[in-house]
């Protein structure tokens, strides 16, 4: 396993922090979850307050905590505090997305643990960065949707723009924090030293949006929401079928060619849509033509006939479509959690041809590894009793 | 740096492989990107097609292709695949983005490359994976948007659904081809030897929808699309402020106390808003009471006043306000590409607090380097003639 051996200390909450340790787990790493009392609000999204929240499974908290140990410790008591402190002097990796200065108020700060562990990768996950005017700032997914203009550009043209329906910024800035955590374990393994590595839900969204800035940077352009379409080429967008909608993507010359030929209308082959800025002019009465001609074949037909002609296309599937699809298990992307009571859950974004994946634990409970994770940092019986009485640590 | 004397071979086009090469080059490797004659096809996306596409930069190609050197060659030549196969014997790292089987066509699938380099570690990405009945179909970032469900939850309720507004599929697949490239080179340095890596827009695109695979697959339920809101939470999405519109998210009573304080009208105290619950039972009413009081002040005030009693909330910027922004460029988000004519670029989604970053050179022309580079692996000057002449290189 890539990560075998690798211990990593894991503070964080909801969701980027923990989709990245996920994926450490997913590697082999050895994930230790630190979790308040009553566990990662994760847990009871969208079920009712009354439920005993420790043990609360909601789907976003079971599809981003497989592959960990959960301990609860209070870490406003001196006590908690000297846990973390003592599971970190043992620790790779310590991973948290508090807001900026909460760690070094808790003792926990990068300063305070590389001196005690001079080899830890420390990783933080902030909303936006540990300086600058808007370092203070609470922020989630959706507040970077809108910060970022990613809202702006989302959207049916003319009406209110929209978010993304799933939270690409705390995903994709989960793969960043991983990114991260390898490059500093790899250099680590040059120079024996650790380094702390910072990534943040504006680090990621700006990554998201690269193309848009450069472009904006450049001519001052900015881009409106446009649908399904998109400004880059035509046909680049969802076109109707019979029974659904099908996506068709010309974004060259010859791939249009290919797209002409196929759907075999004579007036495809018009000169005004041979080339792609002639498309591009004349976007309204192509886009009407294709839309004729597509809205009497099946979504099925049409994405046979032009998947066979090379061309890029597919169906515009539902959540269950989506998530049903052989393919998906086909490569290995579905993965059922053994003894969760058959929660299945969605695979590794990287797949190592040499390396076996490690055995797929399901979420824990809040605190379920209270115990055992205390008796492997080296405190007994009684230490472990006296933790749990004074409320400094507690378990399930 | 963290990837000091790491050569990669970046067979890749369009947008996740170059993303995905772009952070390797940014934290030190030395990137070699070969490109057909005429160049990749990202450089000429708007461009007039009678522009030199060799040397055309588009905003899209000049976002994904700082700090590499390139090479024109003509894979389809015998000479051509000799030199790329003395490019890769010395190399760390292969990348490429082909459809299955056409880098085994060329004689550089990963068993042959393998042979004659067994540390190499070798980076796929495709579209549905190197197996399974979509094996062969061509796809691309819409593509995904649509097959995974990405676009079934994004768009205003009851109305056509949209894609969302950049390349989120492609760019989070950059990402996770990294994790896997240095997930691998972490374990050469413990094993000596490489191996293949594999992502593809398939997996990237259903680890960005986790939670709603997960949650269809433990009851069924299938998410639509809801504007700027969420079924998590209420508030959870956009409101009217007099100049603009503001995000409001409040995912836990705690936090919805704070919004209803600091609005300060009475009417948001009611009971039936008092838990994550009830405000979904009473979601219309609790929006339209929010909307009316947000639409009287503006976007600033709001996120100001809110913002201070630690609710989390943006204003919904342009691309233009968004690329502007003073955080982006106080934590080190934006990059200006010395001698690039002004390119300006958005930085790696995270940041090494041990290692300074490497020069930052602008994205090269096609062909640019590949004297340079030949001269490099060892080929003699007459031999670089021989092979300009007969056209399985070229160079500008």
């Amino acid at each position: 396993m890539i990560l075998e051996g690798i211990k990593v200390i894991d503070f964080s909450r909801v969701f980027a922090g923990p989709a990245a340790t996920q994926l450490l787990g997913d590697l082999g790493a050895d994930v230790i979850k630190i979790e308040a009392r009553g566990g990662d609000e994760t847990r009871h999204y969208g079920k009712p307050p009354s439920a005993d929240h420790a043990k609360a499974d909601s789907a976003p908290f079971n599809a981003l905590n497989r592959n960990k140990r959960s301990i609860v410790i209070d870490l406003k008591s001196d006590s908690g505090r000297k846990v973390a402190l003592q599971l970190v002097r043992e620790a790779d990796v310590v991973v948290h997305n508090f807001r900026p200065g909460v760690m070094e108020r808790l003792g926990l700060g990068f300063d305070a643990l590389k001196a005690i562990n001079p080899a830890l990768v420390y990783a933080e996950f902030t909303a936006y960065g540990d300086c600058g005017p808007l370092r203070d700032v609470g922020a989630n997914d959706l507040a970077l949707q809108a910060h970022s203009g990613l809202i702006s550009i989302t959207g049916a043209p003319g009406q209110d723009p929209v978010r993304c329906g799933t939270a690409v910024v705390d995903l994709h800035g989960s793969l960043a924090l991983v990114v991260g955590i390898l490059g500093a374990l790899f250099h680590r393994t040059r120079t024996g030293t650790g380094q702390k590595v910072a990534s943040s839900l504006l680090l990621s969204a700006a990554h998201l949006m690269s193309y848009f800035y450069t472009e904006y940077w450049e001519d001052g352009t900015e881009r409106a929401p446009m649908g399904t379409a998109n400004h880059l080429s035509v046909p680049n967008q969802a076109f109707p079928a019979r029974d659904g909608q099908v996506v068709i993507i010309a974004s060259t010359d010859p791939q249009w060619r290919r797209v002409s030929e196929t759907l075999g209308d004579p007036r495809l082959k018009a000169d005004r849509f041979a080339t792609v800025l002639s498309r591009k002019a004349n976007r309204e009465v192509l886009v009407e033509l294709i839309s004729e001609i597509t809205s009497s074949h099946s979504a099925q037909a049409l994405v046979e006939r032009l998947g066979a002609a090379k061309v890029t296309c597919s169906k515009v599937n539902s959540i269950g479509e989506a998530a049903s699809c052989d393919q998906l298990a086909a490569i290995g992307g579905r993965l059922k959690l053994e003894g969760a009571h058959g929660i299945e859950s969605v695979a590794p974004p990287v797949q190592f041809g040499e390396n076996p994946a490690p055995p797929i634990s399901p979420p824990p409970a809040a605190g379920a590894d209270t115990r055992s994770i205390l008796a492997e940092a080296g405190f007994a019986e009684a230490e472990i009793a006296a933790l749990l009485r004074e409320g400094a640590v507690d378990a399930c």
